[in-house]
C-alpha cells in the first residue's frame, strides 16, 4: 500500500508540474498541467469568528498552564485572480469527514475548482468548516476524559467514512472496485480520495446552532456579497448562512446537498430573495450502504419540493441535474469528477446569469 | 471577544485585499498589500505517504460499515512561480499546535513567508503534520474509549498552548499584555495568531518513530531535492528526514528548533554532508511557563554544541543570530515577526550561497 502510494503521490506531482517521477505511463494520460500561469491580486488566508474559552490545565494537555484558547474559528484560504476584485466572490465549504481541500487538485492531479473559478475571474475563498482542520475543534472533553473527570460517553464520536462505505455512498458504483460502466469519478485515484478524509467530530461535537452558519453569514458579509456553495453535509450551510444575512448572501450553490431543509413560510420568504441552484450527479437510486439515512435521489426530491417553494414565493430557484442534459455518471464528489469542468462551466454560467447580471441591473 | 475578532478579521482582509471593511484605522497602517501581482506556474495541493488502517464500525463512528481507511498521510499546497520551477524547493514545516498556516498572511494581515519565497523563485510546500489540519489523525482509539471497550487513558491528549502560556514561551514579553518594548511580534494582532491553534495529538498519537520523519523525506525525494525548514517542535524534523535520505535534503534550516539532538558519531558523519542553518530569535532567556522544558536559550546553546559537531566533522553548519547583527526583539514566531523579511532575506541569501551555488558548482 504505502509503494502504490508513493507512486500516486509521484503521478500527481508530474501531472501538475510536468516533470515525470517515476510514473506509471499510462496514468500519465488524464492528467492535465494549466498552459497559462496563474496571475494572482492576492493570495492568502485568514479566520472567521472564534470565541475565547477559559480551560483547565488538563483540558489544555498538561504541558503548561490553564487559561484561555480560542474556539470555534473557521480557517479560510483565499485566492483573487488580477483584476477580478470586482467580480462576485464564490466560497466553496466541503463535506463530512472531509477539509477545503476537496476544492483543491482533484485525487488524480487536475486542476481544482479553486482554481479554475479563479482562471474564470472569480475571488474564490476555501474555508475549512469549525470543528475540522485548520479550524481545529475544541479538546477539552477528550482531555477531561481522558483524566478520568468525566464519563467516556461525554467525548462526541468522530466519524470517518471507510473505502469500502465510499463506493455506494459516493456512487462510484454498487460495490468497492466496481465502477458504473459511465463513472465520471476517476476511481484510478481513489486512494488519493482516501487521504483526503480527516475525522469529523460535526456530530455532537459542536455548539448549536452549528457555528459554521454564523462564520458563512459573516464572511459573506465581510466580503461585501458572495456566493456561497456548499456540498453534502455542507450543501444546506448556504441557506442557513442566508437565513441570518439573505442581503450579504448573493446567490447560494448547493452542490449535491445532504438535505433540502422543509423551511417554515416565513424562512421561505426570506430565501426566495436569493437566487438559489441546486447540483446534483447521476446514479441517485444507488443505495448509499447507511441505512439510517436517505438515499440521494430521496435528497434530491426533497430539494425538488423546496424549490418549488421558493418559485411558489416569487424565488429563482433552480435544479442543474446533468442527466437531463445528456451528461451521465457524474459522482457525489462532482468537483472531482472527470468531466468536472463541464459541471463548473454550468454553474459558472448560471453565476453569470442570475448573480453577476442582476447586481449589474441593480447598479 | 466575538466583536473584537469580527474587527481583527475585517483589517486583515482590508490590509491584504486594499479595501476598508469598517475597520479601526489604527490597526491598518501596518498592513502591506502587494504592489504586482502574484504570477504562478502551478498551485494545488497533494498527499505524501499514508497507510491503510482496518476499522470497526464504532471505530469509524458508527455511521457507516466498517473498513478501510487511510491514515498517518500528510498534506502538501505547494505553489511554483512562474519560471522558478529550476530553483531550488523550500519546504515548510509548522511547529507544536499549528498548522502550515503559521507560514501564511501574518496574523496582522502581511506577505507570509510562503509567498515571499515564492516571489523570490522559489518553489514552495507548506505540509500540515502528520495528525494535524488537513492531514488528519488516527480516531479508532477515540471512539473505543467513547464505547467503554478500552479504557479512557489509552486515548492520548491533545496539547493546546493557552494565550497566558504563549506570551512568555513565544517570547512576546515577560507576562501577558506586556510585551517587551523592543518586540517585533505584532502583539496587537495576538489573537489572531490564537486562532492558529488546533490540538496537537503527537505526544503519544504518532507511530513511532515520528510518521513526519519519513513524509518529509520522501517528499523531499519526489522533489528531487529540496530545502527542508521546520519550526519548533519540527525544528529537528529536517534533521531526522536528512537521516533517512541525506542525498535528497539539499540544505535544512531549523527556525527556533525544540530541540538539537545529540547524535550519534555515524549520525554526525551523515548530517555534515547537509548545510544546515538554524535560526533563532531573542529575548532567550525569558521564562518558558513550561518547568518541565528547557529555556530557549538551553536550546539555542544545544544548536551550537551540535554545529561545532556538525563542523568538526567537515559540515557547513551556522547559527543565524539576529541579535549578532544589532536586529533586536525577534520573537519564537519569527516567521509573523515585524521584520519578517528581513529575517526571510539572511535566510534566502543562505539559500542561495549554500544550496544553489554549490548545487550550480557541481553541475
Amino acid at each position: 500500500m504505502l509503494c502504490r502510494s508513493a507512486i500516486l503521490v509521484g503521478v500527481t506531482l508530474a501531472g501538475v508540474l510536468g516533470t515525470a517521477i517515476g510514473v506509471e505511463a499510462q496514468a500519465l494520460k488524464d492528467l492535465q498541467t494549466p498552459d497559462t500561469p496563474l496571475v494572482l491580486k492576492a493570495q492568502g488566508s485568514f479566520f472567521v469568528g472564534g470565541e475565547k474559552a477559559e480551560q483547565t490545565q488538563v483540558e489544555l494537555g498538561s504541558l503548561g498552564p490553564g487559561g484561555h484558547i480560542t474556539v470555534n474559528q473557521m480557517y479560510v484560504r483565499y485566492m483573487v485572480p488580477q483584476g477580478g476584485d470586482g467580480n462576485v466572490p464564490v466560497v466553496m465549504v466541503h463535506g463530512a469527514t472531509l477539509t477545503g481541500k476537496s476544492w483543491e487538485t482533484t485525487p488524480d492531479g487536475r486542476l481544482g475548482w479553486d482554481e479554475y473559478f479563479v482562471r474564470k475571474g472569480h475571488p474564490v475563498y476555501v474555508p475549512d468548516q469549525v470543528g475540522r482542520g485548520r479550524s481545529g475543534f475544541n479538546q477539552a472533553v477528550f482531555n477531561d476524559v481522558r483524566a478520568g473527570s468525566v464519563p467516556a460517553a461525554s467525548q462526541p464520536s468522530w466519524l470517518r467514512f471507510s473505502d469500502e462505505g465510499v463506493w455506494p455512498n459516493f456512487r462510484f458504483g454498487l460495490k468497492p472496485g466496481e465502477p458504473f460502466s459511465d463513472s465520471q469519478f476517476p476511481v484510478t485515484a481513489v486512494d488519493e480520495l482516501a487521504k483526503q478524509g480527516v475525522p469529523d467530530v460535526s456530530l455532537g461535537g459542536l455548539p448549536a446552532p452549528n457555528a459554521n452558519f454564523k462564520a458563512l453569514s459573516d464572511l459573506a458579509g465581510q466580503l461585501n456579497g458572495a456566493v456561497l456553495m456548499g456540498h453534502s453535509q455542507s450543501g444546506s450551510f448556504p441557506l442557513e448562512a442566508a437565513l441570518l444575512n439573505a442581503a450579504a448572501t448573493r446567490g447560494l450553490v448547493l452542490v449535491e446537498p445532504g438535505r433540502c431543509p422543509a423551511y417554515r413560510p416565513e424562512q421561505i420568504a426570506t430565501l426566495a430573495k436569493v437566487p438559489i441552484l441546486v447540483v446534483f450527479g447521476d446514479h441517485r437510486d444507488n443505495p448509499t450502504g447507511l441505512p439510517t439515512l436517505p438515499t440521494w435521489q430521496a435528497r434530491f426530491e426533497a430539494c425538488q419540493a423546496l424549490i418549488a417553494r421558493l418559485r411558489g414565493a416569487g424565488g429563482q430557484a433552480e435544479m442543474l441535474n446533468p442527466p437531463d442534459r445528456g451528461i451521465r455518471g457524474n459522482s457525489h464528489m462532482i468537483m472531482q469528477d472527470k468531466n468536472h469542468l463541464q459541471i463548473a462551466d454550468l454553474i459558472l454560467q448560471w453565476i453569470d446569469e442570475r448573480v453577476s447580471k442582476r447586481s449589474a441591473g441593480k447598479k
